[in-house]
């Protein structure tokens, strides 16, 4: 058919019969640009992932394992391997590809990017080959430093090779790490930046400027080098260097493009073409952009098989789909966008807003507000605690600063900065962005499934997660008008799976949640899109087995009235309810305050569901099942309980 | 009495006539050491406080107030006011002194440092004069720049000058603040580095080298100036320079001496006297020290007034004391100090034992590790991101770390360090020192509330605050040879107000606690030395109204065994339980989950005692009493509810 396409890798055997024909310079770039088809269509595959900076590393991972480092020859588990990681870890999908062809993982494993029991959408230790977890920035010189160490101490050989982003280089523990691996003379570890000068989409000139490199390194105590990432050559000139300075621990600048090996998606021409904005950090091409990416790869790939003379790669059919099938992504809601466009409401009334951004300005739905108004939008690149503290700033000078980032970052990375602005009794909007368990390809170091508990000790803070366009709105605008202290906003970063309907007599109120559901058999409170879509899905599946379910919104996280507690649970022996979030610190832990602090809501059970464990990687589905979170186990649940009591 | 010594202060008219007088360098030095004065008796009156580093920035504080800033002209609420503050905030009883000569804080306000609803240890917005909250290193110059441009936003004049010290440099946030501030070209910002060379014990460059200061700023974009932070000429000659550079964010390095104008306080000689370690940093001078310190600064006075032909301050008595009273401080036991002896013992046992501090070495009892085993002990300076992924590279390589800081600033400024680390399964020991509410002293920015909530929603860790020495070892032993996940252990950092005795069958098992005192009429469920002393007290004011009030240790506050709940708790139908630390997240909501899950638990009221606001600063007593927690106000509930009900 004339409509459908297909995704083909190139399996373990052709790159063994490369590298089983000798190993020079010209046959790491072939392997190298097999490593890219690969990369590329186990994004494909999976619907997401990392194509510029896994495309912009991969010749630096084809040098060092292939060339450079000792682990195809001693062995991933030896302990006088050479460790090398990545510390940016959104080059994975590049990593999968070189470790695939190396023979460290299957192929069978490549396919399964970002799938439950596949590879995590960021590094995780369980992976063979993956030596740390990582996934959120500036951590990998730290923990090479922790590698570097316990070497010395075990006594055994071996160095420790880092490799870092560019953007990466703006979060604060960089430079903390390469003060203390200086002064404590680590000289075993090697780290190499990644230079594709471009951060998630735009210059990292444009972001933060990371200004002289050289200097920097140089006045922290590292030796550095710097040449071309892409030139096997240069690569093997520096690391020879490396191994003469043993005093000190060293540093190669590799300069590098974003997107390399697909013209289209290289730095430069990519961001001309696309107004200064670079499109192919995350995210799966569509399929004829696929195509013409493997296309071009496969003809380079053709080349270098001729000029080496060796038989061309085998292209294994993986799939076979229709093309451009319309998805539910391009039509439903994001609550995302409605925080957008009502950020740039609230700004045109209150000339006190200021935004600020650590470079996620897509992502949390700040770019129309950057253009309305640029004066009081500040990117401040991947430096949390700077954005945070100095948000803290604006707020004693009398403005309201709405602080942007993911959650998993915001709450944690800043928490201190955060305590230490709430002291100030000033009022802070926090937005936590991708709170929650969805998407669950980014895995682990994305999920913010902690933040509650990382703001709920805070003094007078209101925590709030909305379900639905209108009510990210109102929450926008109950924290900038109405809160008499500082406010965290979650939002999740996925399109909506269904457009949670609110009742028409429905209020913003403080500690009153609203009844999506009418019921008489249980009761599921939750918020949010994605649990509530799981509940009222399994009130469908409980339907059909004559159970009513009675599904309550409730977007106040650490507020619950007690009186609307107890109105919305009348004539219910149970109150079932699901947080987005670790049981620890959730709304479940504080509806069971409340229940404990009332002799009749006391009377009655509760059901605390949410994340106790750490969250799995996988599509949506099959991580909500996995956490026993999706409508089919809600539903079950629900049942079983039916059967053993009169009434739940 | 020959045995008794006198504490004075010099007024603010002794500061007005002086400054009346006309002003220039030579009285800005005569203000200064009037100011020393005042700082070293303040310091005296309160039992604590920072001299080292007030002495070494009391000079540029000085000179800011009365010559460079126009605070005094403008007014301190004037919007058009040049903004200073100190990012490292332990120099404020400094700076309050130099207030007070400036008619910005009473005298008498002066005179109750570290009291409560006087002056807090760090500096706090609700006392005039002080632009923000710290205490915490490292955020002032993200604090800055938030006032800048909010100055810049608001069309107000005026420029921000930062304070910082120099061991603070260390932290990874001010690297990233001095990347943004130059990228965002924020130029009326002009950060002083107090360069005193000295950190809390050693000197900086023994912890962590800052190395060519000036190389580090200027390749992060600033423009940098240098000189005698003690000489007003060459600090008015840096300004006058600074006036002139319009285009980016200003620095001095301010060379400085810790201790400056007590002889025997002064960096180079204090060290050489004391083998390397510096013993100003923080605490009151012993009553010959005060008495020789300030005898020191009326004879420089004396003569600068001489010089001056001005007349010689008036000296006013504040206090008169019996000499070296003994204090409980010397015959109490310290947790810290069994933790410091379990340490080196399981260091003998396991050669897998790594030790990791921020630069809080004598604080945190790691002193005598460091000294036996020099090899598995690591200074990281004060840099907690990176010991803490540092320490997660070494659980990697199979080590046990043993990770060191006060808890406020561990949980909290490495959260996302310690998450990552959690995810990848291995086995952490984090020590949160200085725990809860006590000493109230050095105010909220010390006073660690938050940690069980920060570390509570991560993966299978075990949180424990041990009662005394023996539970102290128990904790730590227990943590390393039979947890099997990651651990966090509190420990106060005061002496124990009392030496808790455990029961004679006492065994230190998961989730079960000790009865310490039997009772009948109430039962109290409390940990740590500091809450077990007021609750135990309690018990003795109770029982002269013969109420028997049931005492109980729970150092597992996490892990609540529901059973051994259910047994302890027979017979009251109330569990009062205190927590020190904030409600959310504490011991108290561990146990109301328990009881919300069991039948005849549920059926039990529960009082949440502990923190629910922002911590008070002042004397242990007053501040306990202020949150309800002390003694007499547990024993006032306690009858309270007798009154009310038949049994609790």
């Amino acid at each position: 058919m004339g409509n459908q396409f297909e995704i083909k890798c190139i399996p373990y055997a052709s790159f063994q019969s490369i590298i089983q024909s000798g190993m020079d310079h010209k046959r790491l770039q072939l392997l190298a640009d097999m490593c890219r088809y690969n990369t590329l269509s186990s994004v494909k595959l999976a619907g997401s992932g990392h194509l510029g900076s896994s495309l912009s590393a991969i010749d630096i991972n084809t040098f060092l394992y292939f060339s450079e480092l000792n682990v195809l020859e001693k062995g991933i588990d030896n302990p006088d391997r050479d460790v090398y990681f990545s510390s940016k870890g959104h080059d994975c999908p590049g990593q999968y590809a070189v470790l695939m062809a190396a023979g460290i993982i299957s192929f069978e494993k490549m396919l399964k990017l970002r799938r439950l029991g596949g590879l995590d959408g960021h590094p995780d230790v369980k992976i063979p080959g993956m030596e740390i977890c990582s996934g959120s920035l500036g951590m990998g010189i730290s923990k090479a430093k922790g590698f570097a160490i316990g070497k010395k101490l075990a006594g055994d050989s071996g160095r420790v090779v880092v490799l870092t982003g560019d953007g990466e280089l703006q979060e604060g523990q960089i430079w903390e790490s390469l003060q203390t691996a200086s002064h404590q003379k680590i000289s075993n570890i090697i780290c190499i930046v990644d230079l594709n000068k471009i951060q998630s989409d735009k210059e990292t000139r444009e972001i933060i400027e990371l200004k002289n490199l050289e200097k920097k390194f140089e006045s922290f105590g590292w030796y550095v080098q710097r040449c071309e990432g892409h030139d096997y050559d240069q690569l093997q000139s520096v690391f020879d260097i490396f191994d003469t300075i043993t005093d000190r621990p060293k540093v190669l600048i590799a300069d590098t493009v974003k997107g390399k090996g697909i013209s289209f998606m290289e730095g430069p021409v990519a961001l001309k073409d696309n107004n200064g904005i670079y499109k192919w950090h995350s995210g799966a091409p569509a399929d004829d952009v696929y195509l013409e990416a493997v296309g071009e790869l496969s003809s380079k790939i053709k080349q270098l098989c001729a000029d080496l003379s060796v038989t061309d790669p085998e292209y294994k059919l993986i799939e076979r789909r229709d093309k451009n099938v319309v998805r539910l992504k391009d039509k439903a809601e994001k609550v995302v966008t409605a925080y957008e466009q009502a950020l740039v409401k609230l700004g045109k009334q209150r000339s006190d807003l200021v935004v600020l951004d650590a470079d996620l300005c897509g992502d949390c739905g700040l770019k129309s507000f950057e253009r309305e108004f640029p004066d009081r939008f500040i990117e401040n690149g991947i430096a949390e605690q700077d954005m945070v503290s100095a948000a803290g700033g604006l707020a004693l000078q009398g403005f309201l600063p709405v602080v942007n980032s993911f959650g998993v970052f915001l709450a944690s990375r800043s928490n201190e900065q955060i305590y230490a602005n709430s002291t100030e009794n000033t009022k802070i909007i926090y937005v936590c962005h991708y709170a929650g368990l969805i998407p669950a390809g980014p895995g682990k170091s994305h999920q913010s499934l902690r933040d509650i508990s990382l703001f709920g000790a805070l003094n007078n803070i209101t925590i709030i997660e909305p379900c639905n366009a209108q009510q990210t709105e109102d929450a926008l605008f109950w924290s900038a008008e109405h809160a008499d202290g500082s406010c965290m906003i979650r939002l999740i970063i996925s399109p909506s799976p269904q457009n949670i309907t609110l009742p028409t007599d429905y209020r913003f109120s403080k500690g009153h949640g609203s009844v999506l559901l009418e019921g008489t058999d249980a009761l599921i409170i939750a918020y949010g899109p994605v649990m509530l879509n799981e509940a009222l899905k399994a009130s469908d599946i409980l339907a059909g087995k004559s159970v009513s379910l009675k599904v309550v919104n409730m977007p106040w996280l650490n507020n619950v009235d007690t009186e609307w507690l107890k109105d919305v649970s009348g004539g219910f022996d149970e109150i079932i309810v699901i947080d987005n979030h670790m049981k620890f610190g959730g709304l479940g832990q504080c509806v069971a305050n409340v229940m404990m602090s009332d002799a009749i809501l006391k009377t009655k059970k509760i059901t605390q569901l949410g994340i106790d464990c750490p969250p799995a990687c996988g599509t949506p589905q099959e991580v909500l099942q996995y956490h026993g979170l999706d409508a089919q186990s809600l539903a079950d649940l629900i049942t079983s309980k039916k059967n053993t009591a009169l009434k739940i």
